[in-house]
């Protein structure tokens, strides 16, 4: 599953400017990047931060071995100075960010990465590639867990994206409040817990619906979940609880008017015996379908396409831009904020950043505080961004649980709207000061 | 950049359907699975099949190692017998498809997996991630290069999707008609040749915007692009020619009304004596904003969100279904067409297909025809799947522009209105026979 290397994760120009800073004589200048969206998805109350444990590893592995430098020489990308730079490169500057599983708002400097432009330029890519895919899949996940209350939720999008992507969605998921995947490269590769049982191809292979339940009851037990839709729901009820017995574990139902099949198949299941049977609905669900299903006998969702492309927002649009620079490659000297200007949008604000989330005294989130100069101190210990890497050296790695149980409490510590499904503003305004 | 092996890009209940197949002694009947759509996204008028090669490769490695083995075994997900079974497994089936570039509508079967139901249900999850993935991508890369015209597409959407999904989109942009891309790990894994110059972080770090032209002068030389609105454009554009000469390559303009700033510095560069410099704009365009620059003096076009994010629709409805299946390991036993076929949706229609265009006195498409039984006289010659693969060895390698090639001639044997890009019905329609 290794990717041997992150360091083509790269933009062809990232090069080039390095090439030409350093001919300048400008490459080693101290500078301040960060990463922030100038707005949230239409109508979204809230961003979640995910990806940044990913970032890291990316970071660690973004070196140029033989085959990248040779690749970079062969195409003329760059020239043999530029060349020999990157065959020793690493990077070696601090990160700080919000910690992963955070919430953010329009402004939020999620992440704050410093050293030589040089070192730092070149991470842009990939850092975006990272941080804009797994926060989009973790944001409608989050959206989708809301909708969901205590009944889990299950990944199961890896056939609705690329298949390395997928990996990356089900880990986003799981931040988000996903409690399982399908996936299971998501398991070897995260540990996340993986789940299945058959598809309508297992029902059909066999000579009848009750031979496949059979097959499968034998080899799975009958804690297994049988698939009810292949051919008429109500028989294939019957025909499960005759073969697993009233112990079944669960049916899923995959098709059809989900709310009025999971009535049908509870009331069924019931007159049955099999009062303990779960019922897992599966079928094109985004967090309205999952909210609108809330009144519904049913224990679990099954969420694929919606999930893995974001619920209409496969991505976010945060930007890494160099926001202070100093003159030399000195730390200590001042820095100089920067910021495009140009008429006409895309325009920032200079200056490395620090964030605080300001509480009202019922302690919920009223403002997201953005600015440049000393924190004031009523917001001190209400600062977001920790350091994640020192001197290039990663200090912030984390168990994938903690990071979604500190999801949990960045969505509860906002206001109450914060989780309602229709469309509004950021559910608190973001304030430079 | 190698992925070392694809065996778990697979869904969970992919293995426990196996495991349940083998106990029940169904795991070798022989089955064939075929990949469809039952819709196009809404309103587009064709789809574009894309990622067969990566197909075939992930095919290939489809292998389950120590590594595998042991998470499994750990997981208990499957039992021994299925372990060993696994241990030794390689894909040993046929596959026929549609020729990659090839354009498709709601019911063409794309693929077709032919085998023991064991080593074809296995498949499922990775074959639909790619084709999934990539065929989005194509779809809008095709809608995209209509749009362009002569004028050539730059992808440079890295930064707004996974790392790796970025890789595959490159790919398939290629595929459909981009020229170029920013994406240097495309460039390595699949030869796609890439671009780009410098951002906006170069001319910030740089005391004046002089001071960074020069610099990427002297370093890129004369036939550079030069960045031009990260203060004042008009400005900018007198800078850049003063710095570079009459000679400069091109201009680039990534922010503002672009319909109304590209004339401004088209005059302007004329007026510099600048004839000869391009002009490229990059700034969240899609196929309609493209189309809208078309009488504009424009000459490249950047594109990367709305690219890899499939212009709205990131992803394609493709299934995998078991079709028809024996009642034993011999291919030479009749195979029993298989269906769903419950009330509420997905059914579809059992039986190996093959499918065929059929052409006008003018030898434009007029219908995708799609059958079980013999293959009409006049159609024999118009069939469109190819084997590629043959006792689980693939026999269709080629090179990407082949694909690229065969894409631009497949839509240009579609009627003129599948360029359209307002929102209608699939451009064709497809008949059952």
């Amino acid at each position: 599953m290794g990717v041997p290397s992150t360091a083509l994760f790269t933009d062809h120009y990232e090069l080039t400017m390095l090439q030409a800073a350093l001919h300048a004589g400008t490459a080693d200048r101290h500078a301040v990047f960060e990463v922030f969206t100038r707005r949230l998805p239409d109508g979204r109350r809230y961003g979640v931060v995910a990806g940044t444990g990913r970032v890291l590893d990316a970071v660690e592995n973004f070196r140029f071995g033989e085959g990248e430098l040779g690749f970079l020489r062969e195409r003329g990308i760059v020239d043999e100075q530029t060349l020999d730079w990157l065959a020793g490169h690493r990077f070696s500057g601090d990160i700080w960010g919000y910690p992963e599983g955070e919430v953010y708002f329009p402004g939020s400097p999620i992440l704050r990465v410093e050293g030589s432009f040089a070192e730092c330029v070149l991470l842009e890519t990939v850092i975006l590639s990272i941080l804009n895919h797994d926060s989009a899949i973790a944001a409608a996940a989050s959206r989708m867990a809301s909708a969901a209350g205590e009944r889990p939720l299950i990944e199961m999008g890896a056939r609705r994206t690329h298949e390395l992507a997928a990996v990356a969605a089900s880990r986003a998921a799981y931040v988000g409040g996903f409690a399982t995947t399908s996936d299971l490269a998501a398991g070897f590769r995260y540990g996340i817990p993986t789940v299945g049982t058959s598809a309508h191809a297992f029902t059909l292979l066999h000579d009848s619906e009750r031979d496949a339940f059979r097959a499968q009851v034998d080899s799975l037990g009958e804690g297994t979940t049988l698939l009810v839709d292949t051919y008429d729901v109500r028989e294939a009820v019957r025909t499960a609880v005759e073969v697993a017995g009233p112990e079944l574990g669960a049916v899923r139902i995959d098709s059809g008017d989900l709310l009025l099949v999971a009535h049908r198949v509870r009331k069924e299941l019931d007159e049955l015996g099999a009062e303990h049977t779960k019922i897992v609905v599966t079928s094109d669900l985004d967090e309205y379908a999952i909210a609108s299903l809330r009144a519904a006998p049913v224990d679990a969702y099954g969420v694929g396409t919606q999930l893995v492309t974001g619920s209409g927002h496969p991505t976010c649009s945060m930007v890494y831009k160099l926001v202070a620079r100093a003159e030399s490659a000195d730390p200590a000297e001042p820095l100089v904020p920067v910021a495009k200007k140009s008429v006409g949008g895309k325009s920032s604000i200079g200056g490395r950043k620090w964030a605080a989330r300001r509480l009202d005294r019922d302690g919920v989130a009223e403002a997201e505080v953005v600015g440049t100069g000393p924190v004031p101190a009523d917001l001190v210990d209400h600062q977001l961004l920790v350091r994640l890497a020192k001197g290039g050296e990663v200090v912030a790695r984390e168990p994938l649980d903690a990071v979604r149980a500190r999801h949990v409490a960045a969505r509860d510590g906002l206001p109450l709207s914060a989780t309602q499904l229709s469309r509004g503003e950021p559910v608190i305004p973001t304030e430079y000061v």
